[in-house]
């Protein structure tokens, strides 16, 4: 087992038993999305297009906020809107009033719990934004709060860490606005069988995990679509196995950060096959001048031009898209990393699945 | 010396004499700031009322993009605007257009000298945008770009780290956003002597900066106004410290990073007096429960209630100025902190000032 960390899938009742089988319904979970979700998202999407909105907000936290950053790209490459994400507590905290009219407000929320997010999402109703709820619970304060609702399906998620939640808020951020623009996001229907294929090489991450189980620290950065993977792997890494994995766009990484890279502190580069990676590449190659090592999670010509990586079916797909393939392997790497650190993914100290800040 | 890191101020030459100096002159620049900036940044602040903006978009990098975040909280509470901070990508790398029409685009940098910046402020002036530059330079390709120019008149900055401009850069960002509202900002005229006496307490940063020589991470959490210091206090301990310094939200804190401390990860929050502060409280109880080592930058009660910190005279000063206070102690700390280490504050490894990122 030279250079890997040996562990094969865990049984029922075993640390990280609970993740580890979340992180493998994805493409189920993806695949019904498309099915039985999609054609709602777009029934949503074409009601929201008809308000005309001008500006969006996106409200969310943690893992949900990555998914909002992606929306955000997503949002301004796509259709030209002017996008940001929320402060909440300018709203929670010092009853800020804001003016919103044809602003559409998104909340992202797994739970739709949170009472921040509830009340976020009530104060811009009350101030005249069209209200828009990404949760896994139809149920939920959140959903029934706001004035139009976008349901997961992803089936009720146990462990702490958010896995099948995320890439399920991505492909419903994907199909929504696509539904803005009046198309359909068909070049999604092939993410579940791509994701199944990533998944299966369970072996390379495994491989990978053994570089980072003595780690003191990391360093994850992209640009673009990309940088919501960063984001997310670290957050990933850090509440799982407790390790500081600071997140970077490649272009904040070199005003500042990139003093604290050397050779003992691993980088994990996230790149896209698309115009995110071309704008990353004088980081890579400024990494790679400074002896880093760096792991790659992109095309396999850049895993092949670093010290390791996950070579990606990047060619396969839309840039816009990769984010659901990128976090795959990152999942099962904070997965196998704390499993080989003695710690239990499913359950990290100090958390609750509902967090509930106000 | 127990306990204690000893330095006095640094002969020109030694390690860190420049930042050193800068820091020192921050009331002056302020003051100046006050006395001969303040009429023309009411003027601008005037001429874009008169064209009504209803959306603001910041876009920074670096320590500008605190002082952005920190106009952030400003324009959301004082102005009610919805704002976002760009993601510069999206119009450098994809090449989206965006449709700006009363969109304020506010870009903040210390050298005005980024090209991302000024490829981003153009595209912004050709969708429509309004657009202000704030820049420590009158004759930067961004502020003859640009429509308004705020100048900081803070003189040359030659350490890599910010620290002069920052300060004037929420200064003048205060000044703006309450011009913007009609009013004169004269509560900031206290902030240069409430600063002088802050920065003269080098002993008990000093004492503070013991505790951090060996740290291998730390984690600087805050809330509202507070938090651009929370994210510019870890930017600086990581570009001359090279400590990895994880800054958080209080409330993202809670939604997984919390599992990453424990009573080996020092903890700094910054508590401002205020709503920022009372919503922060539940994650200092936490945080207090847990048995972290949590160091307190805000109210003297707040100090006195944690392992430790540095007492700041908040209730002379509204909280949206507080800010311009927080950050000095913490500037003075990320400098004791490098050179305990043997490290040179001025000049950290792989960082230039201008930084050319595309």
């Amino acid at each position: 087992m030279s250079g890997t960390v040996a562990s094969a899938a865990p049984r029922r009742g075993e640390p990280g038993w609970i993740m580890s089988g979340e992180i493998a319904e994805q493409p189920e979970v993806l695949r019904r999305l498309l099915a039985e979700g999609a054609p709602a998202i777009r029934e949503t999407a074409r009601l929201v297009a008809e308000r005309k909105p001008r500006f969006v907000l996106l409200s969310a936290r943690g893992t949900s906020d990555h998914a909002a950053l992606y929306a955000k790209y997503l949002i301004e490459v796509e259709l030209g809107l002017p996008c940001g994400l929320t402060s909440m507590s300018t709203t929670t905290a010092y009853g800020a009033t804001a003016h919103l009219e044809d602003v559409l407000v998104i909340a992202v929320s797994q739970s739709g719990g949170s009472p921040d997010l509830a009340a976020s999402a009530t104060a811009a109703a009350e101030a005249g934004a069209i209200t828009l709820a990404v949760t896994n619970n139809p149920d939920s304060p959140l959903a029934e709060i706001s004035q139009f609702h976008i349901d997961l399906l992803a089936g009720p998620e146990k462990a702490l860490p958010a896995t099948k939640t995320y890439t399920a808020e991505l492909m419903a951020l994907y199909l929504f606005v696509k539904g803005l623009r009046g198309e359909d996001g068909s070049a999604a229907a092939q993410v579940p069988d791509l994701a199944a294929e990533v998944l299966e090489r369970g072996d390379e991450v495994r491989h990978l995990a053994g570089r980072y189980r003595f780690a003191e620290r990391m360093v994850i950065t992209s640009r673009g679509y990309g940088l919501p993977t960063a984001k997310e792997a670290a957050l990933k890494l850090m509440e799982t196995s407790y390790i500081p994995a600071l997140a970077y766009s490649g272009a904040d990484l070199l005003h500042g950060p990139l003093a604290m890279v050397d050779n003992i502190s691993p980088v994990i580069a996230i790149v896209t096959e698309g115009r995110g990676g071309q704008a990353l590449q004088p980081v890579l190659d400024r990494l790679r001048g400074r002896g880093a090592d760096l792991v790659v999670v992109g095309p396999r010509a850049q895993v092949a031009a670093a010290s390791g990586g996950f070579a990606l079916p990047t060619g396969r797909i839309p840039e816009a898209l990769q984010p659901l393939l990128e976090i795959l392997p990152l999942q099962k790497l904070a997965y196998e990393v704390a499993i080989a650190r003695g710690q239990d993914p499913d359950a990290p100290r100090a958390l609750s699945k509902v967090t509930e800040t106000r």
